[in-house]
């Protein structure tokens, strides 16, 4: 089973700042479309978590910019999970650049699980036992590629994306 | 009573984007901040409408950008109700560069009430109350300023229906 | 040629509000992306229009909300280029959620033709044919697809996108 | 001199998220809203900086978040210059619930000075001197209070905001 997913995404104008450059918040906010599409990979979707009286509040988040990110470019965002624990879970963010690879940004993101009432609270079922196999396998062994890793267990990289 | 709420705030560097200029979705949460300080000015936040199961989603808003909003401008919202129904309500806005007064934009939004299952409800009590008053005094007779005028005792302030 | 181009998007968590639906200044960003998918499909990129020293800001913007958008929706964006002067065009979007086709809202955007000194000029050479044609032809003969629709003047409908 | 800034801003309804709380990445802005405000402070504006050829783009940014900000909270931002170089700065903040003085979270944001090609550079002049004070000071002598501390270099405590 493949423990990175990769999925990609257009930078848009209402991101680029004065500077021409993608303005830096918006990476926390690309983690996050890595972050959801590495749970589609793992079989169901935050909503369906939210849904089942799960949430994954960021706790800690940290990203180091390396090279800009500019108006246009297709951004691959390439997620692990890093660390699992009961109520814990750690990611691993890559952000590159499509067209020639280029490292632009790297971080990671520190989840705890709450209930609604925002009291911790404990992975259970179907989502303990994802996780748990995604977290072991932290050693890239297949590449799934965004919006459509939900439904393939392929071993093949396979890239779509917008 | 005043019925024309002036606030203030500056461009943020993440509010612009790559022409050197303020993002123009911005100004639509300009809007928000305009208006619910004038809510503030009624003699009650939004929040506490939330809190009483009232909300008022957007269904139309209109933006007509005549001059560029640029970093670190301070920028002074003017928001008027300019239509009140029982289950509608209708703002103007005109956001202005408060160095000169130069009108940069204007807008109006139109919201229905709604209670929290999203199905139209009605204005009642001190909420129908502030707001009609409002409605009827479209002449500026008095102007507030933003934030502070929540919790300034001026003749401005005038709490209905407690 | 088409003239309309579909394009898709994934509602982030970002976007959303405490209302738990898309907050509303999100659509228009979502209008750029359409509007810049369309482009594509026209034989250009804004970026590419940029570097000639042609830039589209907006003058003016609207939507009207019909249904609310929620989380991990996928949301289609149809654009249209609704009419195209020397140096002014429209755009018109439709925002339907991708599940069931459900219009979730519609609005409008126009922008004039400046160089990078924000003075009028007007559009010349490939761009002005393209958006003439494009204006021409506001009936819908076929839809692109979204990102992919750059390198396709196909006939047929090919969807993609996150 | 002082060499803590605070400053205050009201959470905006664009802000939260649909788990009622403020969405992550905005913090991430109102690090910004604190760090150009202890600019301020020491007697400049970024927008000059930038005007002067000198930008400050982050390369690095970090946040632990300990309680949620929540829609129409009063926040303080409390930004300290922990760090400088020829070419490098380091900020730290402090975010808090205005009411009760509840810390948020804290986080930190490292710059590097480049110059409009983004090319490396070095501070110089006034603006290596004012970071060279506030570095040095970073035992709380006095807490400026936001928008309206650049024309104080006051020892007192002054609160003000938007």
């Amino acid at each position: 089973m493949s423990t990175i997913c990769e999925t990609t995404l257009r930078v848009r104008y209402a991101e680029t700042d004065q500077m021409a450059v993608v303005y830096h918040s918006n990476y926390i906010i690309w983690f996050e479309v890595g972050r959801v599409e590495l749970l589609r990979q793992l079989g169901f979707s935050y909503l369906e978590m939210e849904q089942d009286d799960l949430n994954l509040p960021v706790v800690e988040v940290r990203c180091r910019f390396k090279h800009p990110a500019r108006y246009d470019d297709e951004i691959t965002i390439r997620t692990r999970l890093t660390q699992m624990r009961s109520s814990l879970l750690r990611f691993q963010y890559e952000v590159l650049r499509k067209a020639d690879g280029q490292l632009l940004a790297e971080g990671e993101s520190v989840h705890v699980v709450v209930g609604p009432d925002m009291k911790r609270t404990h992975l259970t079922g179907k989502y303990r036992e994802a996780f748990h196999t995604a977290a072991e396998n932290t050693e890239p062994k297949a590449i799934c590629a965004g919006p459509a890793c939900s439904t393939s267990s392929s071993d093949t990289i396979t890239k779509k994306g917008n």
